[in-house]
């Protein structure tokens, strides 16, 4: 009985230890930070310093600021991953996952790919947050890519280890660059968790660096975006330009914005998107009329934009979220299923024009 | 000048007509409410009347409750469709989109076809919610199915249509019935919006009822969910039943499980299928640990049971929600991409069963 005692205290140290051994606390910024257009002095996690530009709008300003496709890059023996953070007090969207607004995602390398190992949860009512990402991990190195939010500040945060763990920054594992500038479904909605917007999608799969500058809602070829995209150095540009301006929009900027991005980068491929078809127009006409004269327009000007500029590309899909109208959570904003569909459908038309620029 | 102010004024009237014409709102239980196992006199859109089972859990109480794939059947020739409802007041899961908590989906005949119309956004902040689903229809009968939220009680729904516009019950499109009793997996987490549980989305697919009895976290082989099957018809059951019990509880529980129910519908299939296996055990080493046993207990026992009683099936596979470890939202919850391939997984092995009785 003494016997059976003894060995169910040492069994339930162990498994203390396990799964609970003390953890210390390292700055993330104190790592590589990765996936940043233009780092800021404020704030280490921000995408793009927004100082300079002059943004009319707020949102842009604001969104520069939220740390989406920013990723962390560290490697550590420690059997066991946890965050403390902390983000702004801004109120929740509707048509996503409070993981994918607030929450962390971690890879790690397992067999050469980039692999998920867990969620950090957000609080559903605090501005701090604190959780264990993945326990009772075997001995060894892992290489560790930590994704942060797409839908908030992230003003501090801290990656917990074993107290006797060791934690250093490890390069980006991405040697080339490529910046897209997008909408709503570049931002990332409505992905399920920071790792799954589909530029980091794209990211894992290709081994290239697909940098988002998804501005939800306000990606509308603005001259403004037009200089961003001109003072960032990248290897190539992908625009998700066409799912945010009005008909009207696109026939007064697209031929300056254009004109303005190629001309600045003139060896490096610029390759435009078709919007997609919006499940929103399945039954309402206004809607539809709207999709068809959208489409129809970007069909029109960027068929000439691609024969004037040796360096510009127009991809057209009719069909980039399926066909079913099952890959939106709300009629526009993709699934991790539409972000499928969508890669499959833009992806090897992507990697092919990158091939002829040695991008691969 | 004037002419031009004319046809403006003209439009801007066309424009508020079809967008903003007055709505008339109707109590969506008059209508006809399917999807229910049991229905309550205390609430029209609770799934079950838990009164008389005697559940030890609170949880499963209170998720009795809750909605999940409840829906409502009726015509309108309205052009635009609202809905004004109530939820209780319930903390915000952290893995889940607020839409499929606590917001609306509607689908509409299409060509023969169920199509997503759009949905209903709920208030992050109030548990009153209205919103215009779908607006700007063209003329004529629509036959709509609209799904209720799967983590909250509704209190109360009303749909709204045009001022001018008919309503009414139509029957269920569906004439056979699949009662599903299974985990958080089975009760929609982490689905995108209401209609992409995969019962509902098998439903959808198959013409054939899957009525959702899932109980995140508390479906565990108890005697008391053994006699809700048993008291319940239906023309087939399926069970997600190992997600959530722990091998012992699996060990001692499920051949009086297996036998209370397949002796209480001796001519009816019950189709057992094995548990998933959870992405969060990829790096943890006690979870893979657990994954490995549960699921071999599974199979041994349930290999055994399906020996003994004619009308007991177990359905196996290893690659349930795919290989890449992307399909779920935190290691555990399928997003749509993860029920996608749940439902690929399984649905043809459970069609090819449900023949042999005849349910097609």
């Amino acid at each position: 009985m003494k016997k059976i005692r003894f060995i169910a205290a040492m069994a339930a140290m162990v498994m203390a230890a396990s799964t609970a051994m003390a953890q210390k606390y390292v700055d993330a910024s104190t790592l590589n930070v990765q996936g940043r257009t233009k780092p800021s002095q404020e704030n280490p996690y921000f995408r793009v310093d927004s100082e300079g530009y002059d943004f009319a709008e707020e949102h842009i300003v604001r969104y520069c600021r939220y740390p989406v496709g920013v990723y962390i890059m560290f490697k550590t023996d420690s059997h066991a991953i946890s965050a403390k953070w902390t983000t702004a007090k801004r109120a929740w969207g509707n048509n996503m996952t409070p993981i994918v607004q607030r929450g962390l995602d971690l890879y790690i390398k397992k067999d050469g790919v980039w692999t998920f190992a867990g969620v950090a949860r957000p609080s559903m009512t605090k501005d701090v947050h604190k959780y264990t990402i993945v326990k009772n991990m075997a001995d060894g190195e892992k290489e560790c890519m930590l994704y942060l939010p797409i839908w908030n500040e992230v003003e501090s945060l801290e990656i917990g280890i074993d107290d006797d763990a060791a934690i250093e920054a490890i390069p980006s594992p991405y040697k080339y660059k490529v910046l897209t500038l997008g909408s709503s479904i570049t931002h990332g909605a409505s992905a399920s968790r920071p790792g799954m917007i589909f530029t980091a999608r794209m990211s894992r799969s290709t081994g290239i660096d697909f940098v988002n500058l998804g501005f939800s809602g306000n990606c509308k070829l603005q001259p403004q975006l037009a200089r961003l995209i001109a003072d960032s150095e990248a290897d190539a540009y992908l625009f998700d330009a066409f799912s945010n301006p009005s008909v009207k929009e696109i026939e007064t900027r697209v031929a300056d914005f254009v004109r303005t991005v190629a001309e600045a980068h003139p060896d490096k491929p610029m390759i435009f998107l078709q919007t997609t078809i919006r499940d929103q127009a399945t039954f309402d006409t206004k809607w539809a009329k709207f999709n068809d004269e959208r489409r129809a327009t970007v069909r029109r000007m960027m068929t000439e934009l691609a024969k004037k500029y040796d360096n510009v590309y127009f991809l057209d899909s009719d069909t980039i979220t399926g066909t079913d109208h099952e890959g939106t959570v709300d009629g526009a904003h993709p699934t991790d299923m539409g972000f499928n569909r969508f890669i499959d459908t833009w992806l090897p038309k992507i990697e092919k024009i990158l091939k002829k620029y040695g991008i691969k």
